[in-house]
């Protein structure tokens, strides 16, 4: 670590401080989980994997990869022909921040960014399900509420924010192509809500802290009624997206010598049900094993399908 | 990983979701860090540990130690005869969460919690000092200002909370022990920012993105003068401590057969300036070397001088 510049610090080499990441290791297709051992895992899908040499939990040979020291995780290679990479993230809004700044800031171009990610389901969506949101909101505590002095008294202990959307046309494709990959009574639509906690902003009950959360979920359905799933960094990856600018692109940069969009970003997600809020089931590690792999194809499908 | 119990996951063995522990496995006094890196450096101080036969980066083998899958390593032993641990939980807002509901739950007592960081200085704190705030506000994006539509013409972009205080007699004690290992004119006091971003919440220029974050540092000025440090997670361990409840004591197990606090958990915190704000200077790698097991010994001190 040698950094210079406190405003947007990298090292003597140009690496980002947190991702690690310099020009020319990013491709401009992205697909961004949470979890490292699931990022390996769909590295198994790239073009020029030799699976029989390649065990499992490790990275294939023939791909880059970069772990850096605050954990995140970049793999770049191609998949049908096309340069994409996978990054794992961590969890948390704060971490999806981190990458999406970061990874601008070593893009030349406009980017689409796909993030595959786990969730809990508030609607009839099953353990092993996918949900594809084409909107998030985000669920904040308001810390302030938790206070103790009377300024609050008419407040709400959470506060529930606008909905940022999905780009429609990767929101479509990847229906599309997971509906393809596992069955469209497994693929579901609607709108996901993201919370600054696993716990009290997603109406866990945990009698260790003072919550006021126990009407959470019928306030997320009062603001949202197509409230699907609750996880922790999709609105985040939405909301950047939005406010994205083509600063960073010079004009010839631009595909078909035009900027289709005032944003240099254009992002969509989907998740995997883990958790079944309404019944408290979780999934099974079978289940996981055998919808990853699928899920991961499905969104490698609509990244090199969807135009930059 | 097979869990079960959606409200808070555990594993067969009671080990919670994330940080990955289980009752028995942590003490009470805890110090936590974000690196991985970081939590390693500082366990060489604690009892037993063979300097000569423990190579740098390398956990020492008389350590209990557990590197959980989603990122959080935890490393307890003994430090001067009492019972500590060290908890690397990453970056953010969301990861101080998970470590302080998930080690609550699986700790019997009281806690005391100390957390050792890095930071931004807006103050005089050089590069390499030390500050230990005495509370702690939060700085968030206001994420609906950025919607785009008139609803927000007198909203500010971002929003600033209010201030969560620090247990008093660990800050004091913090102050003390490091100014013992590091002069008194390398210790600071005052009042800490935890921010949603590293980038447009601690007031980072970044033309790639819509952020209206030009006034923020003099508006953090205005919403407390005193406000001397910017950093991403010590404002939810400070609000996380004064939400704490007692729920998880039984009577027998408080100290003194009495409850002095209606929370299970204190705590303080201290930061290295690893970023100068106002004179854009970076951390050398070598002050880092110099600074960190000192102030890591000063937390060990402090963590087991306070009474539980």
């Amino acid at each position: 670590m040698s950094m210079t510049n406190a405003n947007f610090p990298m090292d003597a080499e140009g690496r980002t401080y947190h991702v690690g990441i310099k020009r020319g290791e990013l491709a401009n297709r992205v697909l961004t989980v949470g979890d490292p051992a699931r990022a390996i895992t769909l590295a198994r899908s790239l073009d020029g994997v030799d699976l029989e040499n390649t065990p499992a939990k490790t990275i294939p040979a023939n791909l880059f990869s970069y772990a850096s020291h605050r954990g995140f995780l970049t793999i770049t290679g191609t998949y049908k022909g096309v340069p994409v990479s996978i990054v794992a993230i961590g969890m948390g809004i704060s971490m999806m921040d981190f990458f999406v700044r970061e990874c601008r800031a070593v893009v030349d171009g406009p980017m689409l960014i796909i993030r595959l990610g786990s969730c809990g389901s508030l609607s009839d969506a099953a353990v092993g399900d996918i949900c594809v949101p084409s909107g998030s909101y985000l669920v904040q505590r308001n810390y302030d509420f938790f206070a103790g002095d009377s300024d609050n008294a008419s407040a709400k202990p959470y506060h529930l924010s606008k909905i940022f959307q999905a780009d429609p046309e990767i929101t479509k494709t990847l229906v599309k192509n997971m509906s393809a990959k596992l069955g469209d009574n497994h693929v579901w639509s609607g709108v996901n809500a993201t919370a600054d906690s696993f716990y009290s902003s997603q109406g866990r009950q945990d009698l260790n802290f003072v919550d006021a959360n126990q009407d959470l979920f019928t306030e997320l359905v009062e603001h949202e009624p197509n409230t699907m799933t609750l996880e922790m960094e999709t609105f985040t990856l939405y909301h950047l997206a939005k406010t994205s600018t083509t600063a960073p692109l010079g004009q010839s940069q631009v595909s078909n010598g035009e900027s289709k969009s005032k944003n240099s970003i254009r992002a969509g997600a989907c998740m995997m049900v883990f958790a079944q809020r309404k019944t408290n089931a979780f999934i099974t590690k079978e289940d996981v094993v055998r919808v990853e792999p699928l899920a991961g194809q499905a969104v490698f499908d609509s990244l090199v399908e969807v135009q930059l």
